[in-house]
């Protein structure tokens, strides 16, 4: 890939329209009758789409390389994803939409039960209830708002799992784990793996002896157990590299805190509904000049291993979304997703991504439907990498100018 | 391609197999009737696997380029053939078995013919048998083992060349040919790149000096040439790097060193029949979970511009091998070569190899049968370097976590 100051040298601004759709994880690899969730689909919109696009393979991050939905986003929306990375501590932050600021620190605990030797009975707190975790992280955070100079912020996540938020000066992430990951042995100090994570060590010491003390009777979650220590990325926002006005219409936390952490303005939706993502779509289609339109559930069937409910919403996406999407006509619309999820696999998987760019400046190929495999074959672009998709989207909506005379 | 350090950071560890087939120097170009070795020969259990595989036209090193076989095997192996670079002095050694350490220099020799007056008469001593060239080194050997605090190597290769290897402290290989490979002038004398070689530069001129006198009087084989001083390179194993347990299925001696180099364990096959190669294969199963399995004959008839033989061999395989090791079952089994030797062009070619991966976990392209062509035209991974294949050999047998959250 190019980089990103190469590009930024090339950038025109103009009002050309790119729609980004991101079907997550809805690669897929055969069932028992040979076919993809894609290529069971009954998807004609999509297949007219493919007919008269540029399209092609995409690795998000290298071949074989499965990745996590935050590498494969960053990497579509032109970030490389080995150069970017987002701590365990940062996407958990994010995925609870917790306005996360530069210079915080955010780091996943469990509550666990400890015996009266301080050793670790269950590391999940015999997987207690949201409800439980929530009143824990108040309880905490009642307590405690601040240590020294730095803030101090406890959230719950789900069931046994909070997250914690650490903001003030000169804080570091070059911290070990309190979590052992075993039982019958005690927590773990927080180590500094750096002289500059001193204080951060020393810090995140006393909120854990603090908060411990506070839930000492609450058994069976009467002690924190923290891990994957992350500082916020430095990410220059794609409005400054890109020339971009981008807007994100999600409908999940994590999805949106990674929008948010390239600079991208996060629309409203209001429900989880598809319906209502396209609403949001139209109502700010003037006021933006890219929208990464993401669905979510294609992935979730996909964990879940519900190979005909992902078909099933490919179909709905089709007949509900697409007819609407190319009556807005923009100057570029891309169709593809982060990761592949087999239903077939249950979970993300290193198979490469379909990519669809939909111009009336591209040339299209010789595909002739939507489908992995037709795409692997005939599409124009090959097998390729992802973070170059920004740079072809860029182009398509004539967004690049020529590089030397 | 991914670093290995990256890689490293992913290894999940199980005990799925991979079968990694190299049919030395398969790959081919049209003969006069149209059509490759590979397209020639009657495989119908090639074809089976292409049919189901994921495949691509490989470039072992970089396109254009033709590798050697250490170079060729190197990328499949999962090393950058750019940055680890064999001496031919260490390859030479190696392709005669020699038990190579860390830290030897070996280089290359030929014994030549000199005049009185010390000027090289034949570069080859009139290309002197195998025998006489093993006489003079046994000759060279008996009177010298150790110079300074060195030991001294002295091995016949082939007719009139040999190789010669240093073992001791503090020895480098930034060293000069001794050989001018011109005639009419003298040998030229050892000369340091590097002030940290001039102890070797200095070894070295003592022992050609000795050496010469040890056959002075043995015309045509009076004097020696050196060429190509390689130290053994500094390789992680694959156990380290990829977590894998490798063993090597291999009857020459060149692939067994290669294989040894990156820490394989070398399985005694007792012969040169491939049956044996499969027996061999068949009884350790059990043991690894990595299989280097070599088929060197291909390569011998395409150096020979023998194409029928090679077709018949790869006909052979298809016949007697394929179905064995698919009952074997692996988790992963990956057909592919080094690189091509074209049986028209009587050497190793700069032709992308085919690479096929028949997993369960695969998604298959469109290829219907096994060819280079059908490959290069349908096959999913399209054309990509050679270096990315363990990686995916790695994520098709589940060896690799998701990256990122």
């Amino acid at each position: 890939m190019i980089s990103q100051e190469f590009i930024k040298n090339l950038i025109v601004k103009n009002n050309n329209k790119i729609i980004l759709m991101v079907l997550d994880g809805v690669g897929g690899i055969p069932n028992k009758l040979g076919k993809t969730e894609i290529e069971t689909a009954y998807a004609p919109n999509f297949d007219f789409i493919t007919r008269n696009s540029i399209t092609g393979i995409a690795d998000p991050v290298s071949m074989g390389i499965t990745p996590g939905s935050g590498p494969g986003h960053l990497s579509i929306f032109g970030y490389d994803p080995i150069k970017y990375i987002i701590g365990r501590g940062i996407l958990a932050a994010l995925g609870i939409d917790f306005p996360l600021k530069q210079g915080d620190i955010a780091v996943r605990g469990n509550f666990a039960t400890l015996d009266s030797a301080n050793k670790i009975l269950d590391r999940r707190a015999g997987r207690i209830p949201t409800e439980h975790c929530k009143k824990l992280t108040e309880m905490i955070q009642n307590k405690i708002k601040k240590i020294y100079d730095t803030e101090i912020f406890i959230e719950p996540v789900m069931d046994y799992r909070f997250v914690t938020i650490f903001r003030g000066a000169d804080l570091s992430d070059k911290l070990t784990d309190t979590d052992p990951q075993a039982t019958g042995v005690a927590p773990l100090k927080c180590n500094f793996l750096d002289a500059k994570a001193k204080k951060s060590a020393k810090i995140v010491n006393e909120f854990i002896e603090k908060a411990n003390s506070i839930i000492k009777d609450q058994h069976p979650a009467n002690g924190l157990l923290l891990r994957g220590f992350s500082s916020y990325p430095e990410i220059k926002p794609m409005t400054e590299i890109y020339g971009l006005k981008p807007a994100a219409i999600a409908t999940y936390p994590m999805y949106k805190g990674l929008a948010k952490l390239v600079g991208m303005d996060i629309l409203d939706v209001g429900s989880t509904d598809i319906m209502d993502e396209l609403k949001t779509l139209k109502e700010n289609y003037d006021k933006y000049d890219f929208f990464y339109f993401h669905i979510k559930k294609t992935d979730t069937y996909g964990e879940d291993g519900n190979f005909d409910a992902k078909v099933r919403l490919i179909e709905e996406v089709d007949e509900k979304i697409v007819p609407e999407i190319l009556k807005l006509n923009p100057t570029v619309l891309t169709i593809t997703c982060d990761h592949s999820t087999p239903a077939i696999m249950k979970q993300h998987s290193f198979h490469g991504v379909p990519f669809v760019l939909f111009s009336p400046y591209a040339r299209p190929d010789r595909t002739e439907y939507f489908s992995e495999r037709e795409i692997g074959t005939k599409g124009g672009l090959g097998r390729f990498e992802a973070k170059n998709e920004i740079v072809l989207m860029l182009a398509h909506s004539l967004k690049l100018k020529k590089f030397g005379a």
